[in-house]
């Protein structure tokens, strides 16, 4: 069938889609998500059908594309293409297999993965596989293979040394912002780390949305080279790079409703770990009633899986399981954070220790998977001497950044402060509920937003103490944040 | 925030939505699936925010609305709205909930029910819920609360008639076109069968779309009304209808992986037997290794649902459990379904004896809850006779039906015929592979599409003879069909 192209002006932002008048679609008997070939000259690409529900956009004889489409064949507005019927993606008979509860073997899971790089899935069918491996978990086997094939699907950064160190801390703790601190260390130290991060789905910042405070985190696989050869580190938004195209349009979905499966956080960081070609890789699982990770038993699992798959993919993997109880460091939300950070590399007093000290004892693990003794010791060091901050200082640069001072960091002007009610001791900070105040702050796309906590678990207050300062670039997400803190407050004092 | 309407000229089908550009939405700090406020003099709708992703659609100071937000507020193209930012929907945490396979309870079901039937939720987020229901089934009080929920969120049809006889056979099974000859049955008889069906999801064909081979399906609830107390029985589509709208948006995103969670097929079906308040029910289940319903276990404890549901709704309700392990009646497919009913309703040899033996045992088990005694003989009568027929031919009349000769239907013309390779019993015919073939062939949408069965399971064949044959209306699609059969043939001949 011809048709002539009306040009929508509208990208979908992923799925490649066409929309046809319903007469047209009557004719080769295409419903909504069915597949068509579209052909120009020697050029095909296989679309998903939208049918014009509307009583205009799409006229008889005319096929309505995006702009993905439109670019990928190269075509203009009102030029004639062909178009035929084509079969659905073989994947959508895999996903319903996971959704079923089976397993699905290398085949499949290839055939998904391609099926998503390549846009062939359209965002509720998408949504079906986020859905599926979430309620339906995948196996060590499962997942391994969809690691390999995630990173097999997208570009990778080679760059010739070894050892090449990285590290990876299990989002959903507010806070935690430890790469910041121990790529510097490392770095300074003389060995390679070359750190993608990637931004919030569910947390007031991840560490790509905390650096961005004090450099630009998007650059080319080349441009990481570079820095990465010159300084050793590197600190950089992994979601700019190709590194996994098909983990990057699976957050994409995940988004929404802030889920996160368990096959596809290991696949996802495995992934990214092995493109970036990682032979040394420190996993931080933080466990806490308010946490990604509950209990004990399920980190334990996390980390026979981790160091399963680490193994499979022949790295060094070491696995420490850490206090997720509570927030790590004072500030929580991009400037927040990125303040803390730069305090503790200038040694500066009002620095969290707690920040500091998970740090040290990350290095150290570190720094014995690398036969390096005394790491605590060397680590201590490299922050006391001053060479860490120094080396920072030579990343932030080196990634295009100017504020490297503490004081320069711009925090939200809108302020609310909270009080103690009563004298005690401080029981319990609830992540889930600074997590959701920050974030209903403007956190973290607002920079600038976040809470400050005054006060630690086991301290001691008296009544009117500050507990914690709610901060906000405007006053309307302030208020946003109130609502939240007259519901329940994040600090528990007895 | 004051922006320029652009009118994108393409409806969504479903979610309102609008789209920002990328500055404006960054002033406000909105990302895709956040929330604004339109206000438009008095009136405000909250809508799903989308981010041009493109060089060009949407310019800053514009904003881009789809048909449906157009339609909703009244505007018009370049008119100014003001926007403000929304709360995302309660609803998207209590999908998480159910995600984490966790109970909703009222408040949170009618929360959900009500965002989806005033277009609150994005595709994305309405297919979390419909894959959470699918692997973490709801407990019977939540679907009878989601029952309760979708039907009182719609239109409802009232009759002041009682009784009023109503039946629901779970899909899945090829052919099975019971109420075709059961409603002029029943309503022969003297009773009121309003029956309301829907198109096919996954099967060769719906109710709705074989009737629609013979008559209009598609009518108001006024215009029903009038039908039935004409002629006492109605067979129309329900989805032209506003009887339970939740529902017709579930079945959308339902549809491109052909899900049906058992929660939702109860909510879905006894919501639309509430909405034209039916007091008698019968519900068949087809059991079978290829049917919805696989085990008599399953079977058992759907029974148990459906009862326990039914008394809560206050309604009489008779369960029967049947064979669903092959296809039932001869044609598969819209056309080849209704030859087959008239066949039955006419008394032709042709007819199909397993339906026809299947209807009469339903509609004696319908009589039965009337108190009615003799239901089989009584069946008969109405059937040999000819009032069945009559009433039907009346009932198609009233709903603008013309083709009540079995030889009128029209059947593709592009036929496959597939022959024995050798002698023997037909053990199995599988209706997985019946049902894939006939759409694959064009069915439903093609209303002459399908298979015809020239022999059933336990029937003895010579080397080529005939088993079955396949219709279709283009080439291209009977091309498609041979290609399933390369694979794997429906029928087992040992």
């Amino acid at each position: 069938m011809k048709l002539k192209i009306r040009d929508m002006d509208v990208a979908t932002g992923g799925p490649l889609v066409a929309i046809l008048n319903k007469d047209d679609a009557q004719k080769l008997d295409l419903h909504v998500m069915d597949r068509i070939k579209i052909k120009k000259g020697k050029k095909t690409e296989t679309v998903v059908v939208d049918i014009a529900a509307s009583r205009k956009s799409v006229k008889p004889n005319y096929i309505g594309l995006f702009e993905e489409v439109i670019d990928s064949l190269k075509l203009k507005n009102n030029q004639i293409v062909d178009i035929s019927i084509a079969r659905k993606p073989l994947s959508l008979e895999f996903i319903r297999k996971k959704m079923d509860g089976k397993k699905l073997n290398k085949k499949e899971i290839d055939q998904i993965v391609w099926d998503i790089v390549n846009n062939k899935l359209s965002s509720i069918e998408l949504t079906y596989f986020v859905a599926a491996c979430y309620t339906n978990a995948m196996s060590t086997e499962e997942t391994i293979i969809l690691t390999k094939s995630i990173a097999y699907h997208g570009d990778t950064l080679k760059l010739d040394k070894y050892p090449i160190i990285d590290k990876h801390s299990i989002g959903g703790l507010a806070g935690n912002r430890t790469t910041l601190i121990l790529v510097p260390i490392i770095a300074a130290a003389g060995f390679i780390m070359p750190k993608t991060s990637s931004r919030s789905i569910t947390s007031p910042s991840g560490t790509a949305d905390t650096m961005e405070v004090l450099a630009k985190v998007s650059f080319s696989l080349k441009e990481i080279k570079k820095i990465v050869l010159k300084t050793n580190g590197c600190m950089v938004w992994g979601g700019a790079l190709n590194l996994a195209p098909a983990d990057d349009k699976i957050i994409m979905v995940e988004r929404p409703l802030g889920i996160d499966a368990e096959s596809q956080l290991l696949a996802s960081i495995m992934a990214k770990k092995h493109s970036v070609s990682s032979t040394h890789i420190l996993i931080d699982i933080p466990v806490g009633n308010h946490a990604k990770v509950r209990n004990k038993t399920e980190a334990l699992k996390l980390k026979k899986d981790f160091e399963t798959i680490g193994k499979r993919l022949k790295k060094h993997i070491k696995v420490i399981i850490t206090d997720g109880t509570k927030p790590i460091g004072k500030g929580i939300g991009p400037a927040l954070e990125a303040r803390d950070v730069l305090w503790v590399l200038t040694r500066d007093k009002r620095r969290p220790l707690d920040l500091e000290n998970k740090c040290i004892k990350m290095a150290a693990e570190i720094f014995k998977m690398l036969k390096i003794k005394d790491g605590e010791k060397k680590t201590l060091d490299l922050l006391n001497s001053g060479k860490a901050y120094k080396k920072m200082a030579e990343i932030i640069k080196a990634q295009n950044g100017k504020s490297i001072k503490p004081e320069k960091i711009k925090i939200g002007k809108f302020i609310f402060e909270v009080k103690s009610k009563k004298k005690g001791i401080i029981r319990n900070i609830k992540n889930s509920i600074v997590t959701k105040t920050a974030r209903v702050a403007g956190a973290p796309v607002n920079k600038g937003a976040g809470i400050y906590l005054h006060k630690d678990v086991g301290n001691k207050v008296k009544k009117g103490e500050k507990l914690f300062t709610v901060y906000a670039e405007s006053k309307q997400k302030l208020n946003y944040a109130k609502d939240i803190l007259k519901e329940e407050s994040p600090f528990v004092v007895k």
